[in-house]
């Protein structure tokens, strides 16, 4: 019983804050950031401002919260990616094709990612914005070596042309990435297509 | 007489406008927009925000208008790159080279435009801001434009296989654009060693 009342105590809070997080993604994707005004939020979720910054202190700490799931999605991808198969190129190819692999809702949360990645640059003012940067950034750290373990495996077995792989997981990733600035679900490609055309210049790059 | 002191006249405020924009570049490109505060530019610039706001009625307003040159400027480089020479590899390379010959202040302008072209996708609500916004976007087409021109040339000679060259198009400038979220100038590699590997990849890309 106890477990239970416990459960919903902690449920409340995070469904609202879950609510929260998707009405900010939605707004951020679709609006922009700069453009969202909290009070849109706050509304959508059908909450007072105050009530809104019990949850997050302010829109950049909800932006920093929005990328980290995001970051932990790419990092656990490339990981089954890499541990699915053997060849390096397809493990690159599963990793591409698990990067595009979204729901919609994912794919507004990558864009934003992207649109604001020079948010990890700089130290944050207060402590749960620089906790979430910190985290964020790890997890940054993280994809690129997981990437980068794939392109040495092919590099070691003579498969890819040795080259430094930290410049090209930086190339390789800002390829992948770049996609999230341009696709729109209504655009003339499906994802699946262009996951394709990716995947091909890809492996062009580091074969 | 009446040129000079026209001249004058307008160089004044213009100068004052500069300064207001190259201490904008420093602070969005190094501590990052989010970040940057107006008092801080107002107080770089040595004068008060009041002011400030004759010439810049937001930072988004100011963050627009440092968009607009660094565009210009490459789309200048690319019509150069285009005309400069014959065959559109050569094009390509000349292209790619132009885009990272660059000062550091052009470096940071094109980090800053990479960081926050979401703020092209929404209309603004105030006609200053909306008016840098479509000059933006038109440049951005026209950037995009030149860039598909070299492609298609060499898809019509037969030097790059037939694809959708707007696709092409934009992972080339996804890849070569990505460049900027990750390198410094205090790096292990220099600006011309990263153009080189860039160009090498793009080339294995397109043909």
């Amino acid at each position: 019983m106890m477990a239970t009342t416990d459960k919903k105590a902690k449920e409340g809070p995070r469904s609202k804050r879950r609510m929260i997080l998707d009405a900010a993604i939605d707004n951020f994707g679709q609006v922009g950031f700069e453009h969202t005004k909290w009070a849109t939020i706050a509304g959508q979720v059908g909450i007072g401002q105050t009530a809104l910054y019990h949850y997050f202190e302010s829109k950049s700490h909800c932006l920093l919260t929005i990328m980290s799931p995001e970051l932990e999605r790419s990092v656990e991808r490339a990981r089954k990616a890499a541990v699915d198969h053997d060849a390096p190129d397809q493990k690159l190819r599963a990793a591409i094709a698990s990067a595009f692999d979204v729901t919609a809702r994912e794919a507004l949360q990558a864009r934003i990612l992207l649109s604001h990645q020079d948010l990890l640059v700089a130290p944050r003012p207060s402590e749960r914005e620089e906790a979430e940067r910190q985290r964020a950034r790890e997890l940054v750290r993280q994809i690129e070596q997981e990437w980068a373990a794939i392109l040495r495996q092919g590099m070691d077995e003579g498969i890819f042309p040795e080259r430094d792989e930290m410049v090209m997981v930086r190339l390789v990733l800002g390829l992948v990435n770049s996609v999230w600035r341009w696709y729109r679900p209504q655009g003339p490609r499906s994802l699946e297509e262009v996951s394709e055309i990716v995947a091909d210049a890809v492996l062009r790059i580091v074969r």
